[in-house]
């Protein structure tokens, strides 16, 4: 971890965030104790970075890579979340510690006209890391003329490599299910939708199946995260007709666990026993609330995020799935190497729903997966890890106290100072949009120097195809 | 320019940007012709830019520095303009073509509690760089206690360097001011209203003057921009009393040019004869215009952006006035080197204005003259490049076609595709605001490494300062 330089890592040290175990409590959090009135007071690098930079900056190839992302978090994301709980001087310990950023692009394809379309969902820009493919918003890893491409993910297993798949959603949604299935429309979860929606994809049909299906048949040593209601519906078709899909997973060798309990006590995970974690029917709750965005909320005192009362204490947390994906995909080189994608889904949710502490609190998740992720990574000494989003979202800060045509949020920072959070991309009761703007990439380890500058999202196909040797050519 | 490579080049050669010398021609625009739909095919790098990274971080200290400022110029600010001139494939020949990038944080501190400001203005955000110090919201490089600091172009002057500061805007205006000037308010342009803002520098009261009057005493070897209707007042104290601003920097031995011919005209500028360029009576009108944001402006049909007819033909363009600093400045090695700002400072005005047409316009203003310092910069091979912004802005991508709660308006790209802008963080007639998002610094050249990863703006101060040898002591 070369960057973490003693200034570095003294910030991040110093902005402490106490969260109790108590549900419903008000989030504690304290700015680093840094006076910011003096000269070079606010500087983040200790020195000269030269020759740390030049050290990050490492060719060849990698046994591991870790794919970590925030849905939804672009860079004003991050910086709201490090403003309310590290303070804006402050560092998050692994969001803010990987030594090489850059920005790419996230545009995805019209469907019909094949046009670039500016404002692109989680469907097109996962298929475009996935398959390094643009596509059209909707698509889950198939091309903009409906034709499957394979996920880094299967190329991986293909390869022999370890594989697991980890978020906080429906392991149906859009990020995971690039990974692991091949659709025309992103709501194929189960059989019945497919039927209706994705008739290609229909068993019926001679197809692949529903995204549930799918992800049974790709079989990643490890897939975690939410959707078990999914996994309750019937199969239509085929060899398990009749059955439920998680009573299918079952038969043909997973295990299949519940909650954080049953995580933990998983020893092992691969092809004769893959993990399946079904964690919740839907969206795994998120951990922190707050107020409520308003027209005139940016008026009203600002206030703390406190704990989510709603979400289950058994319930893991990312840096738990992904610590647990980590220990048992890793093969501590006696074996395969890994590819392995994280993602923190609910930074996207909350902000369409124009809920900051809910987004803050699943960006502070995030961090803690990536600091995990880091620290194998320094331990291993041959993986690769980036971080990024899928596409940016609607959340701007604005002057403290102030208000906008759209509804703001007044919080008290770990600075002990208002930030005022608009969002304005849709009518109050809609989902709030995406935005288009580029947005950051970091990376470390063998490879990642090709995040620097300005890139596209299918680049980081090419990129991580590249560092475990799965080929580059393109079609 | 090592990453100007085959690729990314026949994009940027592609995208042809064909402005007809007439006023009021729309501005037509070609995206690259490359197939999107294929693997690989919306990728940027060629192949394994591993090399290329290491080969651009380079140690040590460089001769000259450009530092090349786009007044709230986020990340959407370039994605927009990006799209609209170059297509979402393409490529900015100078934005986009410095090799390494990294996110700042812009916070500014409160005036009273001494704590983070998330949105900070122009004044402070520059004073951040040229000085190294967080400072208030207005603050012209004084520190947050009202203490003036020095400048980076004060210090390269006192070094020995030659000096040069650019703008778009009135010289007075923050931007050019931070490097000039030292005053408790921005508004303090001359003698008036500094004697009633800002007392303590009036010159009635021992101050340093206003700040046209203490940018005159600064005597930058070139200094280019608007402003001229200040130059107009009368000195009301020393020296120069009853004398206009205009006729006090004549007696000081300035050389005075009001057009581009009389840029075009001059030899060489020094401290014998500094060079003090007024190209217009405030802020230089701007080169693009187009359709008005509107609460239904996402629902019309979309428009290109059009020439400014009300900009004056004799007026220099942003890359006319970079040119020509940059060959005043240099000294071919023959002499000491030289620090150059540069700023585009209209992206922010019109953005405050929600008018799309005179951000792009001006963002494309911009990176030509981004690729004049790359150029000179790549001949000279001892000349460090930055390029960033000072504060993030409104202005955000949305669904095409959809409407928001604020004020959308339409453009038809260079991928003859339709781009949707949203301004939502003011009411019609007011001005958009600022907003807080960590944003792009990019650059080239030695020390430029300094700017990976996640930095402060006041890094910056401390990075350049290191690189032209001005000594990078915290006070």
């Amino acid at each position: 971890m070369r960057t973490l330089k003693t200034r570095r890592a003294l910030r991040a040290g110093l902005a402490t965030l106490a969260i109790t175990a108590a549900t419903g409590t008000v989030i504690a959090v304290a700015a680093p104790a840094i006076d910011l009135t003096v000269r070079g007071g606010a500087n983040r690098n200790d020195g000269d970075q030269t020759k740390d930079v030049s050290q990050s900056v490492i060719g060849g190839r990698a046994r591991n890579v870790i794919l970590l992302i925030g849905d939804g978090m672009g860079d004003s994301e991050i910086t709201i979340a490090r403003n309310y709980a590290e303070g804006a001087a402050g560092r998050f310990k692994g969001l803010d510690a990987l030594p090489l950023t850059g920005q790419y692009t996230t545009y995805s394809l019209n469907k019909t006209t094949k046009k670039p379309d500016y404002d692109p969902d989680s469907a097109a820009t996962g298929t475009a890391w996935a398959t390094g493919f643009k596509s059209y918003d909707g698509a889950i890893s198939v091309d903009v003329n409906g034709v499957p491409q394979k996920s880094l993910l299967e190329e991986a297993k293909a390869k022999g490599l370890r594989t697991g798949n980890v978020s906080t959603a429906e392991l149906q949604d859009a990020t995971p299910a690039v990974q692991a299935a091949h659709v025309s429309s992103r709501s194929c979860y189960g059989p019945i939708a497919t039927l209706a929606t994705c008739p290609e994809a229909a068993l019926e049909n001679g197809g692949l199946g529903s995204i549930t299906e799918q992800l049974i048949d790709t079989r990643a040593d490890v897939t975690l995260g939410g959707g078990a209601k999914t996994f309750d519906e019937l199969a239509t078709a085929g060899q398990y007709q009749g059955k439920t899909l998680k009573q299918q997973a079952f038969e043909r060798g997973y295990q299949i666990v519940n909650d954080a309990a049953g995580l933990a006590g998983v020893k092992r995970a691969n092809q004769n026993q893959p993990l399946l974690g079904l964690f919740a029917s839907g969206n795994l709750p998120v951990r922190w609330v707050g107020p409520e965005a308003l027209s005139d909320g940016g008026k009203k005192a600002p206030v703390r995020c406190t704990e989510n009362p709603e979400r289950p204490a058994n319930q893991p947390t990312l840096v738990e799935m992904t610590n647990k994906a980590i220990s048992l995909l890793d093969t501590k080189r006696n074996g395969p190497g890994f590819f392995l994608q994280v993602e923190g889904a609910s930074i996207d949710k909350q902000d369409h729903a124009a809920n900051a502490c809910g987004q803050i609190g699943e960006t502070v998740d995030l961090d803690e997966a990536v600091q995990a992720a880091l620290a194998f990574a320094a331990r291993d000494g041959n993986t690769s890890v980036f971080v990024t989003a899928d596409h940016a979202h609607t959340s701007q800060i604005v002057e403290a106290g102030s208000v906008t045509p759209g509804y703001t949020v007044n919080l008290l920072t770990a600075d002990d100072a208002p930030m005022t959070i608009n969002y304005a991309t849709a009518a109050k009761g809609s989902s709030m949009q995406h935005t288009g703007t580029q947005l950051r990439i970091a990376g470390y380890g063998p490879g990642a120097a090709n995040i620097v500058g300005l890139t596209d999202q299918t680049d980081l196909n090419t990129t991580i195809r590249r560092i475990l040797g799965l080929g580059t050519k393109r079609s």
